[in-house]
């Protein structure tokens, strides 16, 4: 029998990126200038920073990564005590309490270690990408601990904020219903008031992701559901909290896992059908006003979910780079670049290169727009200047780019890296196809690229007059002009500039035809958000040629920073284009979309 | 326990889109005229196809299609007697035999029903609609059938063409080996000559698609090898056929299937590792010439892959039709259009319609290219007037971009299909999940993207001087001369003939520089193919829109023409414009790949 002779890399490998997110964290955002300004974060700075990824890579790399595999080939089950998680991942669970993982940014009065919020989205990125299907279960419970933060009482608080802080117990958000997601108005499960006080609630939910598992005693589901007699629509949503277990006797409350899907990616984290059945729930906040507090978690979810193309794609870069500087196959066209071996690596070839090139700017660009946004969102709130309601208004216009403008842009890089694979790229033992299916999903939950555009464009540009915009293209100008000199970087500031003009002028006639009608916003919004996320990772990218140029200026001529110039300059020539096509589809207008009928989209 | 209520499209369901078929190859392609001019093909006429297709579509929606999701799901297994298909495919593959399916085309002398060749196109959508994965099984025997009826002796082709044609064998083409995929002239697998004029073959080949099955008594590998002492690389590789058991004793063969891959998607279909142990193997043809024959599999392979992303996209576009019309979400920007029911049917909303619309453009723009491509590539070879070297020429110009563009824009397709269910089109019983899995791979075998692009600008376009791209230009040049006057379809004239030109200059500019810099072909190859294929649809489009506004004005006023009317401003306004970019890309040249360095290209 002849030898096998398959090279494999080792897929269950994930190195934490230290390099880059210091460069973003130190030398593009000045992360420790910018703790000094939010309440609570005087004392942290980037040695404390460099412990917290220190230890965190050593979790994420050591523990996590090697679960990646086996989550996505068991999968989830449902055994005879309920939902079980694949081999390890309840073992692995308690080591990241343990590691005081869940708390890191939550309350010390509640048992947290009171790191500043931002600071999440590194340690997300770390944890998402070596196990995204596990990073969900503690993610979940940072989204119910929001929701309680903000509108529970002391006593909830301390009854059930405290357990999601420590890790003790997980938290997830009831939401969508089988006939009922994007539009939670029409939402049917049912809240009924008892004598003591609390409600039982009936009704069935899907969807829910980390809703059954068993690698914590209990689980908190928070749920939305219409009080008996309210209001029809979105101003009868109450918002209620659900133990698995009654909190006090431990007796089981009435809501099981009814089934899990099976789906096409992110096999390692439970997606549950469940149902309520008289289950008991307590009432956060006031009735009728629980579409707002869900918000309240979804935001934080947005920015989390958005980090999940970066995620994905940021493991696969790894590999691909990898595979293409390994793998020999044909000769450079420009005669052979290892004439001692029988083939050259692939790197050599310009359209490998395309594929990894638009693969490490998207990752890149898109940790830079991130980090950065987390931030934001933290002065807006925390500042030692009290809150900032323009930024925070900004952030909010931001999250919906991020959300769906990185998750679309994640897909295309995942996709680019299994391609690199060839044929290998396409076979489970690589790791590449993965990370596509377990992408795949983050275009959809937590809102789809399509009611993120609706959100941007109608909400938070047309919303608020185009304010939020121009609070950005404001930052966006002043960099253009404090670069107006910068003979490094002089085409991107002009290119900038060119575009922060143009982005405005569109935005306004999209609204000028808006005014006579209204499906002009529907029709123009995904082409517009994407057109956006490339000005952004383009303003990004600008920042970063920015400082390396000024490294590499004052002669610390290092190969990381050469990259950096590379990657710009790829960037600016090579995936900003791509406005070029948007503004052609954004102003083609609604007719090429709206006058064709129902019956004439499919006729057999 | 609360009832669940969640909505289900049958997943197994395709129906023959037998309207749109008869559209193109009767109102567009004029197909009887077309087989007018063909050797053999005298007696075909639409009335014929048409029967053919009732049969075609009975056991396609019948037989095949229910057979989709158990193939996936239940996937291929090793048995105790070797490889196993899912349930129900190998009664399937005896009804599809007994139905004449396999040798529909196939010379009557060997068993077939000597119908033209370019029918198999039409078939094989159908059959790879219904399901891809069993398809494969006899489309991979068809590629083996034309290496033998090109290269082998009567006597061979007595002995294997018929088994083939017939349907009792399959056939399979064994090329890959772990180390050399794109790169054949590298392979190890030796072959060593004997006495009685065979060969002994030894070596190992990866990605065999139906490699091994219980579906028939015997299989027949297409195996390139290096015989002893032949020259190293490309030069040195010869041809054979390897039955799995001796046609004459029975006695099984060297040949053992070593393990099944673990992929992504097609699991109905066996992915083998085979492993060649001292296996008799009799050549084909002569010695060293074995690459050449190859070949000739892999461009009717090519024309087939190309269909693969015309198949999951209609399949895929007719489920998000069905959904887009049923599911109830939201209200139309502009007012309630279904004011009695809880919500709006998505359908209404314009950024739905933009991804079903996407999916429509694509399908029925490369069903018209890919059927007409078969059209002229048997016009080429099988003309009453006989063979014409020009148009052959043409068509091994337009054959990788069919291959790529079709299939990355297949891919697109599914994935819009996916997305307009949200999370349900993440779950795998909705189906929408299976064709994006079983599409990602129609971008990798058959010779990736980026070596279909080399070959198209390296080989077809520069190879030749520009000659073919002038022979196709010259068609849409004739084209819109004819329409100069054509109100109806203008706007499209006009674009058409602005690209005409665009074409021809980018293609010159490219060649210039590639005349300092060959790696600037490399660089241009991939954007310049994805340019090249939306002309091509543009061009498709523009005839299709030509057709129908003249049954429109004739007065045959009904809603398949106005929607391909529709169809085709759609494409023009929002789909063409992606040239804008693929041209700027290309523009921007080698520099933005090539000058970072390998080192560079990840650094942590």
């Amino acid at each position: 029998m002849a030898v096998t002779e398959v090279w494999r890399i080792d897929m269950t490998s994930y190195t934490v990126p230290r390099r880059d997110m210091e460069f973003i964290l130190e030398e593009v955002l000045d992360t420790s200038a910018h703790f000094q300004k939010i309440i609570g974060g005087e004392e942290v700075n980037m040695e404390l920073v460099n412990q917290i990824l220190d230890a965190g890579a050593a979790i994420c790399e050591d523990v996590l990564a090697p679960l990646n595999e086996v989550g996505d080939q068991q999968g989830c089950k449902i055994g005879e005590n309920g939902v079980e998680t694949p081999p390890g991942f309840k073992e692995a669970y308690q080591q990241f309490v343990e590691g005081g993982w869940v708390g890191l940014t939550g309350e010390e009065e509640f048992g947290g270690q009171g790191l500043p919020l931002s600071l999440n989205v590194v340690m997300s990125e770390i944890v998402g990408a070596a196990n995204w299907s596990f990073g969900m279960y503690p993610g979940l419970s940072g989204g119910a601990a929001n929701a309680l933060r903000a509108h529970a009482t002391p006593e909830q608080k301390e009854t059930y904020l405290t357990k999601l802080v420590s890790g003790e117990w997980t938290g997830n958000m009831c939401l969508t219903e089988p006939h009922c997601g994007s539009d939670l108005g029409l939402l049917r499960t049912k809240a009924v008031a008892t004598a003591n006080g609390t409600y039982k609630l009936s009704g069935t939910k899907i969807f829910i992701s980390g809703g059954e598992h068993d690698m914590t005693d209990n689980i908190l589901s928070l749920v939305i559901a219409r009080v008996e007699g309210a209001p029809a629509g979105t101003k009868g949503i109450s918002l209620f909290v659900v133990p698995r277990f009654n909190v006090e006797t431990g007796a089981a409350n009435g809501v099981t896992c009814g089934s899990l899907e099976h789906k096409m990616g992110i096999h390692g984290n439970a997606t549950c059908l469940l149902n309520f059945d008289d289950a008991e729930g307590i009432l956060i906040g006031e009735e009728n006003k629980g579409l707002g507090y869900m918000f309240t978690m979804m935001n934080t979810a947005r920015v989390g979910t958005a980090l999940q193309g970066i995620c994905h794609s940021e493991v696969s870069l790894q590999k691909s780079t990898a595979y293409a500087r390994d793998r020999l196959q044909m000769r450079s066209l420009t005669g052979p670049k290892n004439p001692d071996g029988p083939a050259d690596p692939i790197i050599v070839h310009p359209d490998v290169r395309r594929m990894l090139l638009t693969q490490k700017a998207l990752t890149e660009g898109g940790r830079a727009f991130v980090y950065w946004l987390a931030q934001q969102l933290e002065a807006a709130q925390l500042s030692t200047d009290g809150p900032n309601a323009e930024l925070y208004e900004m952030t909010e216009f931001l999250t919906p780019i991020a959300k769906a403008f990185m998750t679309e842009t994640g897909f295309e890089s995942v996709n680019h890296g299994l391609q690199i694979l060839g044929g290998h790229g396409f076979i489970a033992e690589w790791g590449m196809e993965q990370q596509v299916r377990d992408c795949r999903i983050s275009m959809l939950y937590e809102g789809t690229t399509g009611i993120q555009a609706l959100d941007l464009l109608g909400r938070k540009v047309f919303g608020n007059g185009g304010k939020s915009l121009a609070s950005f293209t404001k930052l966006i100008h002043k960099f253009c002009e404090a670069n107006t000199d910068n003979a490094d970087i002089a085409p991107y500031v002009t290119e900038l500039q060119r575009l922060n003009k143009e982005w405005s002028d569109i935005t306004g006639k999209i609204g000028a035809k808006a005014m006579e009608n209204a499906d002009e916003v529907g029709a123009a919004s995904v082409d517009y958000l994407m057109y956006s996320g490339y000005v952004v990772y383009a303003f990004f990218w600008a920042q970063m040629a920015e400082v390396a140029a000024k490294k590499i200026a004052a002669g610390d001529d290092n190969d990381f920073y050469k990259a950096k110039m590379e990657t710009a300059k790829f960037f600016f020539e090579r995936l900003l284009p791509r406005t070029a096509t948007y503004t052609k589809c954004i102003e083609s207008g609604a007719a090429s979309l709206m006058s064709i009928t129902e019956e004439q989209m499919y006729m057999g």
